[in-house]
């Protein structure tokens, strides 16, 4: 899933996105933001910095996006516009796997902006309710894996998707985000297996859904 | 674990202790943090309003506490010094999904102190050091619930104590702290189950001592 991909480490799609000037200008006031976050913080961030560090006049920035609550909302609405996708590696704990990758390297990389989002999350009722819609989006896509796996025949129809990619996905979440500690380079391939180990013996089938 | 009961729920202990003048001052005071932090947040906290708060003179706020890092560094103190042990249920299963509900509890409880210290914990690194040590104490005391299992038969001695209750626990934070979704209800019990399951099919097994 991703939720962590999704708050990417690269710099926001209009960045990589020709358009004309006002997506350069967009391109350039987000890559600010994100570089303040990163850097300095929630509390630090204000639309005259982000002016300054962007280049962009300081009466654009305020005329497009009012004040810090709006620069936010568009650095998550840059974000969940990326696209991403999980990767297909032919089996359930690959795939569970890779993504667990993807979240690890996204948590762990110095000046996260993943981790700098959650941050701010904690500060702005805005940013939590945008970061969850973000998480939301990414778990949704991500349950192609279990679809993918189903199809497959290793996985019960039954199984609840998003009981599953959480089982997976939470352990790289509560280490790095909440406990803090170092990455461990063998978690991201441990969570993936016994979260499929789990749902091999049905830990995640729906009450109802038994026989299906 | 619980690294949720601890930043926990009740007055701090202070407050249950008998002890002289000294003792209810603290406990007054560490009262009037996790009632300021819960209400207004860590942006609000300051000395004069807890003394304010607490009722205890200002005076002896600041020479006891001498800011607002060593309020916070005492409720994190107060909170270990929280005589605590996970339940025993005599399974592997009953005692993860006790451990897990008393987390749900401790995270979605109204005005919850665990929340609030987790979210002090992305704004002081004084804070976020504390609260990793009491994680790891509520982790360490959390093992005897591997070792019984390990005792009954349940599980090899093969297994990774820490990785399976990371595993057990993890969903309930992610769900309630990150994705900031309602409680679930079936949460605890199923992720405590998934975790037994993946655990009894070899999933946090050390790679080296499989064959003890």
């Amino acid at each position: 899933m991703s939720t962590a991909p999704p708050p990417a480490s690269e710099p926001a799609p209009a960045a990589r996105r020709p358009g004309g000037r006002t997506a350069r200008i967009r391109a350039q006031v987000l890559e600010a933001v994100s570089a303040e976050l990163t850097e300095h913080g929630y509390d630090a961030l204000s639309i005259d910095g982000v002016a300054t560090r962007s280049g962009v006049h300081r009466a654009t920035v305020y005329r497009r996006w009012h004040d810090v609550g709006g620069l936010l909302a568009d650095v998550f609405h840059a974000a969940s516009q990326q696209p991403w996708q999980p990767r297909d590696t032919g089996s359930l704990r690959g795939d569970l796997a890779a993504l667990n990758h993807e979240i690890q390297d996204s948590l762990s990389e110095e000046s996260s902006i993943a981790v700098a989002l959650i941050a701010v999350s904690f500060r702005s009722e805005g940013a939590a309710r945008a970061l969850r819609q973000l998480w939301e989006d990414r778990y949704t896509q991500s349950e192609i894996i279990v679809q993918r796996a189903i199809h497959r025949g290793e996985l019960s129809p039954a199984v609840d998707a998003r009981a599953l990619l959480i089982a997976a996905t939470a352990p790289l979440y509560h280490q790095l985000v909440l406990l803090r500690t170092p990455p461990d380079p063998q978690l991201p391939d441990r969570a993936a297996v016994s979260a499929a180990l789990a749902a091999d013996a049905g830990a995640f089938n729906r009450p109802h859904s038994a026989g299906q």
